[in-house]
């Protein structure tokens, strides 16, 4: 077998080796199945079984209450965009409030102009998605007559994250896209309505997107949507509508149990995550402006590590040099350039340091 | 290892071997990659190559004319009933007509309902979806000023299918579902406006939807839709405009290699999945009354055999006779009862003799 690669994806993102094994062990046939995970109906009493594991893994890390329902949706945060605007803001007559700090929040309030008012009720785009609002901005513009506020909780391009549960005016639901930071860090699911993430960053594969609706919210979603952009079908059926992605709900579940047992929790998970992220903003920092982060230290990712070289053709070379040292996927977005490292829950602590090894190297090499 | 067992499932259902044990090989990390195909890039080298084939296999297998536009999308046959109607009911003004030889047809209606004018044309219900409509009772039936006509070629509750590409009224468009059947046998596709797809019995996993459209469709989309609703969106960005199922993609990839390459194409495979129903339906044919068939012989599936026995009792203990033999998810559809045993074109030669054996030793012990 060739050597594994330390992958900086920004997603579809590196998953646990030890998950990888254990896929790889049973992808022939599973314990007393005898078939394969990709084989086998969902109706079956394993995947009934994986599905409530999937779905109390998610329970017990996230301390979700019994308030919201989970469920397994497909199509990604960008069905979601038009999902939770379809459900909750077509027909209220009401105006949906924007907080868009990077690029997927602005995709978010393309696809719920669509389907009722929106208002962006703050926007970084003009500093270049550098950072969130403070409390002080967000309560100057975010009003208590919102359908819903909705927030990207980090921004995977410009590697722009809140740094925790931001502050929300009383009563006014609370919407987060979390694709990206979702798994990483304990949230206070209590305070948000609704919460949706593709899985392929910390959670799992591609393929499979989890949601998280606060129940008394039901009651606001309009008749005759499409059964599969309606929160209800999925509650009311246990995501088994119809055939849910069998495969990647169970290596979702696999990731989430060692989640929980091996990591041991959402608190140990954050405490790895700043250390990881931790090491190459500190050589971000320590370069003496040969390296320049994108995002300000208050809004600053944990996931997605962002900053710039003094030129391009530094930061093509030093794509090219980490690649060749086993590094891949370090490469900037193509709509910001520079370079990303995204450090999700599954990188080892051991690709962070060989990074920020490899950075302090190069910058000494080249600056 | 434990034995693979016979695996007659609806859907999911039953892959090949050698695409189980090349998905297994490589599975912590594929050649020259250095990452698993559940952790890769949708944006890598490696996934456009795959992308690629599995769009090319698809063309070559079914002969796709340069007219038509192949998709990946997600959500299944089910999110298909919606986002066909959207696009082509929608705002037209006009009547979709349906088709109906089954379940899967009466829930297209509903939700196209939901978007435009609706004809069912032509319903089985009340002679309990024993048979497709002949040629006479189509052109008696459906009109040349419908938006579109919808089937579904193979209905799996009922195990009735159409024998072919049917009969439609010259210059409308004729959409078919074709979750069920699709690559078991050529189609004329020039003759279709729309095809989907759920690849989960015949062309992979679950978890990812071909779509084929007619490229002078779309201008009848209305403006306005969700973007993961509007078939423009993934013909323009090829499929990518957001993280595809990347897992379930690869592996329809190595499904339709080998369909191309050691099935020797459709044509083949159809020849295979003639013998393997017929060998079940000798039986029932054969049982003197034993066993009974669901759908008149005319309109028999060559992917789903149904039948009954003389009383629910001994379907009981045929599907727990059979389980001890190795030969599982036989029991029918629980809106229909009975036994069902899907023979699509991954279920061994083997499978089939195996289970038309035993089926043959059952009677005989119990007629």
């Amino acid at each position: 077998m060739a050597e594994r690669l330390f992958n900086f994806s920004a997603g579809p993102a590196t998953l646990p080796r030890s998950v990888l094994e254990e896929v790889q062990r049973d992808l022939m046939d599973l314990p007393d199945v005898g078939a394969s995970a990709l084989e086998v109906s969902h109706r079956s009493p394993w995947f009934t079984s994986v599905i409530d594991e999937a779905l109390a893994n998610l329970r017990t890390l996230l301390d979700i209450p019994d308030t919201h329902s989970v469920v397994f949706c497909q199509g990604g945060a960008t069905q979601q965009f038009s999902m939770a605007a379809m459900n909750f803001l077509r027909g209220t007559g009401l105006t949906a409030e924007f907080v868009v700090t990077g690029s997927w929040g602005a995709k978010a309030v393309n696809e719920a102009l669509k389907e009722g008012d929106v208002r962006v009720a703050w926007s970084g785009e003009d500093d270049g998605f550098v950072r969130v609002p403070t409390q002080i901005e967000l309560s100057e513009t975010l009003t208590r007559r919102a359908a819903y506020v909705h927030i990207t909780s980090n921004e995977t391009i410009h590697g722009v994250e809140f740094p925790g549960d931001p502050w929300m005016p009383e009563g006014v639901p609370l919407f987060s896209d979390m694709s990206s930071d979702f798994l990483s860090r304990p949230v206070s699911l209590d305070r948000y309505a609704l919460v949706y993430a593709g899985a392929q960053k910390n959670a799992g594969p591609a393929g499979v997107t989890v949601a998280i609706v606060r129940n008394d919210l039901l009651e606001r979603i309009p008749e005759g949507l499409p059964a599969m952009l309606d929160y209800r079908t999925f509650i009311e059926h246990g995501s088994l509508y119809n055939t849910p992605p069998v495969f990647a709900i169970y290596v979702l579940m696999l990731v989430t149990r060692r989640l929980r047992d091996v990591v041991g929790g959402l608190e140990a998970q954050l405490e790895v995550n700043r250390v990881k992220s931790g090491l190459l903003y500190d050589v971000i920092d320590g370069s003496e402006g040969f390296y320049r982060g994108h995002a300000e230290q208050t809004s600053r990712s944990l996931m997605n590590v962002t900053w710039r070289l003094p030129v391009e053709e530094l930061e093509r070379t030093f794509a090219a040099e980490a690649a060749a040292a086993g590094m891949v996927e370090l490469k900037g977005h193509r709509s910001v350039g520079g370079i990303r490292a995204s450090v999700y829950n599954s990188m080892p602590l051991a690709g962070a340091r060989t990074l920020a090894d490899f950075m302090r190297a190069f910058a000494a090499a080249h600056a």
